[in-house]
């Protein structure tokens, strides 16, 4: 890390002005429309609608997506071997009902080439609703002012609402409005170049795509006001439907033309528009989508949802949306005081996590939400460790869903672990429908933490919502079934003493893979083992019947609860002596040490330009692997530990993937590096906002929006929740005044106010018990309660060099020498090439 | 190993009788299809006919190759990666000249439903022909002999020459024979399933196929006697021709018709037939492939071929057959006396290995020959470390051809350095073109041992043929530029001892990859190194123009050879002081152990059933690694260490690849272990004639065949090559009363004859020097020396058990213990599932 050039606000503010309840863009760019487009997304976590603008033109992709709604096909390796993922599933682009042409005197408006008085986009954070107000000269030199708004619904999750507003400022003109659903999957402009016709330039972190037909026509109807498409993904079979009402209002004369066919319905106002009289066009779209119910079906919930809205009119449920996310902020909000860009950033991301998961229901949360066909619309362990503590502990009953949509996907975990030899479950690295669909098993199914990460995300639940419920009648199958995977993976050797090991994993860094007792994988396995014996044992203890239930369904051993614990507790768990480090795996430090500094900056990511054989080879990490297990595991390393453990893995980690930053931050700010730890905020805050991965138009890094959330709350608010016990020691950055969130704990929700001297907690609907620094506290309603603080913890100004083997240096001079091994026996490591 | 069942005699000798020079099957069977058309292959490196009889119908595959004649396919992993192979190269079935069905009264004959009154098929190994001689009775009850020869030259490359002769025995009958081409690849009965297809049933042993068509026509043309048909493999730009000539030779009356289109040339004959009057047609057929010159062009070398062969006539080429076969087998047969059914069997592998190499020229050896698409007609490792001693000793041009065709190939091998980020040359695991092919990298690209294959090759061709002239001009570049890889590969530490390590490579055995210090690598690299330095050590002290010239071509530093000595001299060896065993691999010994007599026989081999990701996490072994490393560094490891070796290793050892059984044969009769040796060698002899693997449907295994060889000349021979010097410390079976071999050394030819009291010598064209179990011994020309013998070497006459777990015993009765690291905590490791 360079700390030379600190990392500040990188927007350009002439163009995007700071709003702390919006996002506001005042000048159109096409330079950038990848970004924008993900940037301006609505979504409810069902239905996502990339900001394209109304008249559905200049795009980088335009993008509907529905959240599960994918297509399969064949994977064809080109070397096979047996347990091979054989099919991949992908994210379907859906049938497009954003459109809506607008023509003045029969010209487009195409706005970049459009002369454009006036433009703002406005994505509101507290109305939910994206809002564009244009002043256009035509090409004849009339002047019109288009406002347009589209919303989707956190309270109805089939449905978005879009209105378009024209009006002749100088002048008459006709006006013809063209609003469609247009199925672009198939269609003409939305072919995609296959990845492998791509040489040697490609990019293993965007979607493959298809090579035929994905949608199947299976309805096309229209009527005045209606008009609905449905459609069946050819291999998958899951089905779609998707409709639209549209009203008119203007005083203006005006007749309509009605169409459809296979990919297209259109229904088309053409307006003589006088000058002066608004032209409001506002069109209710709605999507239904199913595994397999047939069209016909899902045409008629496409009806039942249009109707209800002309029953109620859009404007019951534009305030609804209001109401929403009002309680949304208010159970969800982070305020910075006297930072408004930082704070319009946070707000971004926490809004992006709303859009993703509300109404994700018991589908999973996609590595990009619904805003986008990276990662092909898969969900990973992100879920469980980047979007779930936020879930947790601001939005329980969301929480509960996800973990649900994990249940729900065990009878296939437990068909790939038994594929892969393994008793128990073993969750799908990546998937859509339950199928392992990681067909580079070595950073794929090798990663059988992703059981652990569930297993834990669970336990978290647990401790923090008190839903013993969920957790006794469904969530214990998981643990269960998790723990047995482990327990079968590991074997045990007896030199002189038993341990437990775990052999041939990849942990969360991708730049090693296939390692053994990679440090990450042990101490979650080691948590899951632990915590499935102990909810078992509970459940023996304190509920008979449910216990014997339990055994039954699971076929539950006398003896499995013992041997969990038997393992985790000879887990073993690498530690060099020499170093006082925790290597990342068995046998990471005989690896070479990878010169970061040394390594020209167009060849990062390292991924798009060394082979993998060469990367594994060496000591280099795409992201946070011991630091995060520091962090999900802290109460199991000493703080001096945690230190070392960040000065060695610090300058070796590229930070590659977007999932490093936000936990480095966290750990940074723990063991001291006050400075690192708000430079990686700003670099997790910022990875969409300033697209700083370079793909942010593929859809939000939602991982990385989550872990903004977990850099505030436990990174600066210095929240832990080991073993069920919220505990602060805070780290507020030094020019932050004040920090204040929000935590849901057993139904009560705890206010948490953080300033230079100070810590304060309000509660709200029942009692809550906090530690601070080793002090207990009892919170109770209406008794706020202020703890003064004797600062923000121990301090180290340095920096770390980008390489152990240069070494940084701590504030008071001396070198980080951990990091070195062994003297440099050669210049550079590696040859660029 | 069982040996309560030794190997036997497999084969049913009541269809296959016993013949030392022939292969012979006197009834006809379906059931075997595929087996027997490998077994009946005619070809001569360059140009395969598989077995089908000419009447073309029931066939396993219809097989015609030209080696090298390949087409490119985009290789579309499910998930990229910087560096992963792109190309897929696989061989075509070239198009079929071998058809010329039979009509007798209009019926055809089809052998397997066919009243065959008289039936036999030899592959005569002195004549290098295919004879088929059948009495069939029609449907109409006449009687018909069709006597049929097939042949293709090892004198002229491009020729092939067949002749079928019908007669009536009783009565007369229209006769009607249509001789064709058949464009097979892109015809109707031969389109495959791609594997993608087949579900969860699958081989990654067998090739993968193409999508559209293959062979573009570009030219089909006929005359009264000739037709010929051309083409260009639509991706590769290979093209190919092929003609063939007709003569006819009756008393009877005849017609004949004549036609061709793009996937068709034929020529039929209709013939009034008397009894007692054969019909004789003689059909001459030539092939000529290019990598890219125009089809015109290679119809101008077709008929030139054939033209030739019209000037002198079918039988001159026969004649030349039979000399180059006299000539073939004074060099390289292999006598067994008293051992007939034996006898035959390694005649026919040896007959194998000058099919697939005599007129291969400077194109590869691929792993099927010219027999089948097995493996994709891909070039391994396999030359040169199995076929090559052959070779060598015996056929020493045919080893250089081999050799130059690596050095052709080092201009693609230095980009694909440079791709892997590494100085020098890496050659390709798997290639048909030069470019890496193996997709999975893990079992392929990490074999980076492959580059001290071929050096090792290279140096034993020189020791045996003293060739300084092809050393110096171009060997030499491929010891360079393999040695700077492994130079650059490898990276020091410095703990008190600075010592050289080479991490994430895979060596010969692929149930385990991507390992540090892999043993095998290890010292195949540290010998690459070694002689690397010495080579051109030697050029700069002996030839300093030459020296001067390889500076300048190969850039070479002053000090490169220095740095190459010492990474050689401070090569780790990875050895374990408890069990007194070197580790396949640095961190092998710290592997779970994978209990075989546990493995159920349905689950076998493992990689049909197993993930990798499981495999890789046990002891297990597909193929000898450390043992065969023991045989080609043999001078590297003490007796004691390679019976400790062997002891371990050969229990954990499935022999799941072909490229086993006859190495551990070899270190079976070094060390003592005489029963399993012959056990092993069986199991190596007759991995094809039995089709021991159930894939000789798919072609020869060469590697195989070349094996053979070396069990026979290193194992019971017990000939060594270390340092140039030849010695034999034989190992006679017991049941044998003698074994003849020769070798060819700086182009005198020695005969070996080792009985079970002596070995004796005999020398032609030259001296020779050998060593007999440490004594040296001259042999001139007409001065024969025999040794007398006492025994045949220390025997163990005990087994060894099928898991260390388990434990061998000796015939001493102790237990072998050596395997047993630990005791075994799980009774059964792995769950079959």
């Amino acid at each position: 890390m360079n700390l030379d050039e600190p990392m500040t606000d990188p927007l350009d503010r002439s163009r995007f002005p700071v709003d702390p309840w919006a996002l506001r863009e005042v000048s159109y760019s096409k330079s950038d429309l990848g970004t924008t487009e993900t940037l301006f997304t609505v979504g409810n976590g069902y239905l996502g609608m990339r900001g394209n603008p109304e008249e559905g033109r200049d795009a980088h992709t335009h993008g509907t997506f529905v959240n599960g709604f994918h297509e399969t096909w064949a994977i064809r390796h080109a070397e096979e071997a047996y347990g091979f993922a054989r099919t991949g599933q992908t994210i379907v682009n859906a049938p497009d009902a954003k459109v809506m042409k607008l023509y003045v005197d029969d010209e487009p408006l195409l706005l970049a080439t459009a002369d454009l008085e006036e433009y703002e986009r406005v994505l509101d954070f507290k109305e939910g609703v994206l809002r564009r107000e244009v002043v256009w000269r035509t090409p004849s030199g009339k002047r019109v002012r288009i406002s347009s708004k589209r919303m989707v619904s956190f309270t109805q999750r089939h449905l978005a609402i879009m209105q378009i507003q024209v009006t002749m400022l100088e002048g008459d003109a006709p006006v013809v409005i063209s609003s469609q659903i247009l199925n672009r999957q198939d269609g003409r402009d939305e072919y995609n170049i296959p990845e492998h016709a791509m040489g040697k330039h490609f990019d293993p972190r965007k979607a493959s795509n298809f090579e035929g037909r994905v949608l199947e026509p299976k309805l096309n109807w229209y009527s005045d006001r209606r008009m609905i498409l449905g459609y069946r993904a050819t291999n998958s079979g899951m089905t779609l439907a998707v409709g639209a009402d549209h009203a008119i209002s203007t005083d203006n004369e005006y007749e309509q033309l009605n169409s459809s066919d296979d990919d297209y319905a259109k229904k088309v106002y053409r307006v003589h528009a006088h000058e002066g009289r608004p032209i409001t066009i506002t069109k209710v779209a709605s999507y239904h989508s199913s595994r397999g119910v047939p069209v016909r079906e899902l045409v008629d919930r496409v009806r039942r949802t249009l109707d209800r809205v002309r029953d109620h009119g859009v404007e019951h449920y534009e305030q609804e949306q209001r109401d929403w996310l009002a309680d949304f902020w208010a159970a969800s909000d982070v305020e910075i005081e006297g930072q408004p860009a930082t704070q319009q950033a946070v707000r971004w991301n926490l809004f992006q996590l709303a859009q993703a998961s509300a109404r994700s229901d018991q589908l999973g949360v996609a590595a990009k939400g619904v805003s986008g066909t990276g990662y092909e619309g898969h969900y990973f362990w992100d879920s469980e460790v980047y979007v779930m503590p936020f879930l947790t502990y601001t939005s329980p009953y969301l929480a509960r869903n996800l973990l649900r949509f994990r249940w729900n996907m065990l009878p296939a975990a437990r068909e790939r672990a038994d594929e892969l030899s393994q008793r128990g479950a073993l969750f799908p690295w990546r998937t859509i429908n339950g199928e392992e669909a990681s067909a580079y098993y070595a950073a794929g199914t090798a990663q059988y933490h992703i059981d652990a990460d569930i297993a834990y995300a669970l336990v978290k639940y647990g401790w923090a919502t008190g839903d013993a419920d969920f957790l006794v009648r469904q969530g214990v199958d998981i643990l269960v079934e998790t723990a047995r995977m482990f327990a079968d993976l590991g074997f045990w050797r007896n030199n002189g003493e038993r341990s437990f090991h775990i052999h041939g994993v990849t942990g969360p860094d991708e730049y090693t893979a296939v390692v053994n007792n990679n440090l990450f994988t042990n101490v979650m396995a080691r948590f899951n083992l632990e915590q499935a014996a102990l909810q078992v044992e509970s459940i023996k203890a304190t509920d008979p019947a449910s216990y014997v239930k339990l055994v039954k369904r699971l076929r539950l051993g006398e003896d499995e609860p013992a041997e969990w614990h038997d393992a985790a507790r000879r887990m073993t768990i690498p530690y060099d002596e020499a170093l006082e480090i925790h290597p990342q795996d068995e046998h990471f430090l005989d690896r070479e040490m990878w010169d970061l500094s040394a390594t020209p900056e167009e060849n990062k990511p390292l991924l798009l330009h060394f082979h993998p054989l060469v990367i594994y080879r060496f000591q280099v990490l795409k992201q946070a692997d011991v630091v995060l297990a520091m962090f999900l595991q802290g109460d199991q390393f000493t703080l001096e530990q945690k230190r070392a453990n960040f000065e060695y893995y610090d300058p070796i980690t590229t930070g590659d993937s977007t999932l490093s930053a936000v936990v480095q931050s966290i750990i940074a700010a723990e063991v001291g590096y006050h400075d690192m730890a708000l430079d990686y905020f700003m670099k997790g805050l910022y990875v969409d906002l300033a697209d700083l991965h370079g793909n942010t138009s593929d859809g939000v890094h939602v991982a990385s929006t989550g872990g903004v959330w977990s850099a505030l709350a436990y990174g600066f608010g210095g929240m832990r929740d080991y073993d069920g016990h919220v505990t602060f020691d805070p780290r507020l950055p030094t020019g932050w005044e004040s920090l204040r969130f929000r935590i849901t704990l057993k139904g009560a929700r705890l206010e948490v106010t953080l300033r230079q001297g100070s810590i304060e907690f309000r509660v709200d609907g029942g009692d809550v018990e906090v530690g601070v620094r080793g002090q207990r506290h009892y919170i109770r309603p209406h008794e706020p309660v202020r703890v003064q603080l004797d600062g923000q913890g121990d301090r180290i100004d340095g920096i770390l060099g980008t390489s152990p083997l240069i070494g940084g240096r701590r504030s008071d001079g001396t070198v980080i020498t951990a990091g070195v091994p062994e003297p440099p026996s050669e210049p550079v490591p590696v040859t660029p090439s």
